[in-house]
């Protein structure tokens, strides 16, 4: 078996890090690289707490490293000021990227799009690594079809600024394709105190709870005749990313345009 | 054994008819009457669903029929406009009033306890006759001496025009006994869209949940580190009220004082 | 627009009530008949508690009442010794049976294909009607492919005398259509306490709670690396199976052939 | 104010790194010791990933080393081998232990008694650290009295070997202290496949769930006449038991006595 090479950029992050571990446990698949700025020229296994690999973290992620490397893809978990470049850098190399690192905007996206056509290079960009949550917003879109009244209540720790969560407006958005706006609650009903029922987006409403020991959890409830049907999704750590990256890394090695979303590679 | 006798007004409501129909499966409770404009002269039994009892709704509460039936004490669900003279009656009457209809003011609740202290005839209040969500509430209040970050979701039926939901804010009411104001949540945090943090109260965010199909429920959640701690009651159907209500009988049947709270009667 | 025709057997049941309920709020299907054995001869508007409708309750289905009513479906909630029968006499009528009842077994249901196939008249038959049900297997089928790992929690009132539940076994069944067998949890795991881990079946481990109070509950559990995808079902009322019968009504009215389950109504 | 001085003997370990690195950021603890066989000689702060502490890890705890740290208590988290000479050591130094590890039979735990009470140095003996998880227990106590109905579902991740797991069965015991044996369910129930209705004790039934992903949870339902109450414990990571240490270092550093318990500190 040809084992899928993978560069790993932002190596010495939490994400990266995590993203290391696992990559060593399995057996379809080969570091060959690592970057960072931190931890410069320290072998990568000691900065994630594993056996020594062989391989240096170099600085940053130069395209010559890349090229000498041979990888077949590029991890990227490092910072919105990088990920473009990277992502150029490596589509240039031949490499394909895999970006995990938020904060493109879409002429950013665009100006990858463009150079993937014309290298004939692949790339691929996912919001959310979660095989689950994916699953979650998507079995919520499709109940939407048969119940229509839903609420979210999506939770997390208490350190978390912005609410309510990126999730949990994807997943009203993907509710929306298949379901009108639409008033739901009775007609006449009042807030005794203000925002009681929560964020209302086009009739559906979502609840932010933030608390400390939480991490992040969230429940799609539909209510119909008789019945509520509940679809939830809890993620208990880091890890919970990794089937999702390895499935892209799996899927992308050989892809040769840019493919926006974990959803395609789940049947 | 000497059984209670119990009266009741507002028979033929649905809380009415759910006393009447749980009275006659208990052994040491004897149904002696039975009040309502509705129904009049209709044999009980009839009316909840059950075989012939021998009593007749007669109509608006009468002291003289309150009188004769030697009742113990008279369950009232009736309404706003006729609680307060029904318990007044009561009281004259040398039975011991059970309240269960809500919307009686500070005022009405003074002079009830003014005619109570004079007549030596004893007279209990319960704005809520479920015995789980009153333990629910007791936990939460103590739960929060060691979990001061707590938040509330309430879920109830899209027929509900109140939110929040007025157990969710006798609980707060509770955990604010324990519990100083504080900020919950970090202090920068932001809605990206208004109401998403739900309603604050002193620090405390209640979030309500309105669909079609769901009954009433409640859930208290307390953040701590590392951990979670969680208070639900679900009531689903009328049923729910009934131990209380058979509880407030039984304890209620030699009562002299007023007695505002089924709290009260468990240990 | 076209009414469709319903002709309900089994009128006076509690399902066939709820049928009737339901039907005589819907503004596209109308009530042409309604037989059982009790209420004969009553207004079936005042059997099922609603205004009368200007229909008696006939005794025993007959073909002459199908015949003369021009039902174009017949739904039957009747009972294990009737339904066969019933189904037969429909087709032969040129109406479309939506059979509810259970107890066919597989014998009866090939003389009703036969039939179907001679007369050119369909017949629906469908073991659960609860939408939010067959959508959680569904979901719960999907869900294997990515979580191989899952355990079932069922929860019912305490007089249901059989465990695990027929939808449990029903969800499990699905599941292994996309899972192998395999050993879950850990191979050196053992119980203190006999039953500890519940049924096992395949490695899915079902475990059935039983409790006052509880209607019909489903808890579908997926653990996954740092997750866990939840997928659960409350059944509160009888309400619950309502939209799945009428979709059922809209569906078949012209159906040519056998069709078995509801799941072949949803997209 | 006084600080109290905290040896811990188990440093390198999971629990024991947890604890150092929850006592340094504690204003009124100081750290002044810190014995473990690992890391010998290094810096405790190192070894728990904190900056430098100024305190290096001791081999095994010595009499002289807990004497001339004047410790106030020394919470011990080691092994079964070595809990019992580390508790009676303290004791003799006039140090309280707190001890976490597990193991004591019987037996040990009378010699640590005898010594208390020999020496007038107290002692502090807890199975479980965790408050939440003690809460838990007692509200499921107290439920008990009104709600003899109960099932028990308790969740961990797939590594756990042992079902049903202690806390569960401590909950039963809590239980059975208000509640007398009792068949659950319908007389007449059956397992159509064996282990269904989970094990059976004194007639409430524990589920074991096993799932990768998961953690450490449980959730203690109660059952009544149309109503549910649940008291749910969510156990994410070690550091939950962390309050529950720093409780008890406050609680017993004064101790003159042996004290079993956590529950013992709440009030």
């Amino acid at each position: 078996m040809k084992k899928i090479r993978v560069y790993v950029a932002g190596a010495s992050g939490k994400m990266g890090q995590e993203v290391i571990r696992t990559i060593l446990k399995e057996e379809d698949l080969l570091l060959v690289g690592a970057s960072d700025t931190r931890h410069q020229g320290m072998d990568v296994g000691f900065v994630v707490g594993a056996p020594r690999v062989g391989i240096d973290i170099t600085g940053p992620l130069e395209i010559e490293n890349l090229r000498s490397s041979r990888a077949d893809v590029l991890v990227d978990f490092t910072n919105p000021q990088s990920v473009l470049k990277n992502s150029k850098t490596a589509i240039m190399a031949g490499v394909v990227p895999i970006i995990g690192t938020t904060g493109l905007d879409e002429a950013e996206i665009g100006e990858i799009r463009t150079l993937v056509e014309k290298e004939k290079t692949g790339a691929f960009l996912a919001p959310n690594f979660s095989i689950g949550a994916i699953l979650m917003m998507r079995f919520a879109r499709e109940s939407a079809k048969y119940f229509p009244n839903v609420d979210i209540i999506e939770m997390h720790h208490d350190q978390k600024l912005d609410a309510p969560s990126g999730t949990a407006l994807k997943t009203v958005e993907g509710i929306l394709e298949v379901r009108e706006p639409m008033v739901q609650g009775h007609p006449n009903e009042y807030e005794k105190i203000q925002g009681a029922r929560g964020a209302d987006i086009a009739g559906i409403h979502i609840h932010s709870v933030r608390l400390p020991g939480l991490i992040a959890h969230q429940e799609v409830i539909f209510g119909g005749l008789g019945q509520a049907l509940t679809i939830r999704h809890d993620a208990f750590s880091r890890e919970t990313y990794m089937p999702g990256v390895m499935l892209s890394i799996r899927k992308s090695s050989e892809l040769t345009e840019l493919v926006i979303g974990l959803d395609n590679f789940l049947d």
